[in-house]
């Protein structure tokens, strides 16, 4: 029964995602052969091509400073999960992916390659329009993984 | 930390329901404090008016068969279960509870009502008409339950 695995939780800059991974620290990690798979999904790049069209042109500083932000941006993330996770005086064996493209599509497939047994992500509670023009990461890594989800909401309160 | 945990599984009928259960004895059961509630929802009963509508009337021993019938599937999917949960040898305190209704309707406030701090289920892997037709049970629960969902895809060779 006690074998390996391996929890990917899926981290943001948002407070919903690090409340993920405390709730994941309590409630999954009884065990010490844990291993935290910790992924941040930066966003693409913008489609240069298609501000061409509209003759309107990225300079080369403009899109420097911009990778330069989802660079330190990623870092940020980072180290405030490593913030929680030290708080929690574990000594669980910590891996730090990021990825960059569309969240939905890199968190499934780096379930598949890092050979996760549990994906751990939360729960963004958008309003209605905004859901119905991003879609939900979770509905779509609920329908594309096959390894359990959770789906992890933060209380109103805390 | 170790304070009492309410885990409620939905089970049904379903292979993928079981899995859920046995993932759930295996994976968050670690703790001895822990509450395993077992919820399965009856389908409501036909709609008796729309078949009057069509000059069709169940005989009254017709509808006595059929509430049998929903009330013997209860018991099986609870053995089933119970099964399930004494191949563990775990001491895990464990509460039955039968609801009827709609099934995602009656999930959601049965975590709310039983104080559930834990909601696992299955994950039925519906074509896409029946997902279509139905809609997803998961979905609808991660949307509206306050707690961490947990959906479990049962693997393609268990």
């Amino acid at each position: 029964m006690v074998k390996e695995r391996r929890i990917l939780v899926a981290v943001d800059e948002s407070e919903e995602s690090m409340y993920a991974l405390s709730w994941c620290l309590t409630n999954l990690l009884s065990l010490n052969t844990t291993t935290l798979l910790l992924l941040y999904v930066k966003p693409p790049p913008p489609a240069y091509s298609s501000l061409d069209a509209t003759e309107y042109l990225f300079a080369g500083d403009a899109i420097a400073s911009m990778e330069k932000y989802s660079r330190e941006l990623a870092n940020s993330v980072m180290s405030r999960a490593e913030e929680v996770y030290r708080d929690f005086n574990t000594s669980v064996k910590v891996e730090k992916k990021v990825g960059s493209g569309d969240a939905k599509e890199v968190i499934c497939v780096a379930v598949e390659k890092l050979g996760a047994d549990i994906l751990v992500m939360g729960s963004h509670d958008y309003g209605f329009f905004k859901r119905a023009l991003l879609g939900s990461v979770s509905d779509y890594c609920a329908k594309h993984v096959k390894c359990p989800l959770v789906v992890v909401k933060r209380p109103k309160n805390v």
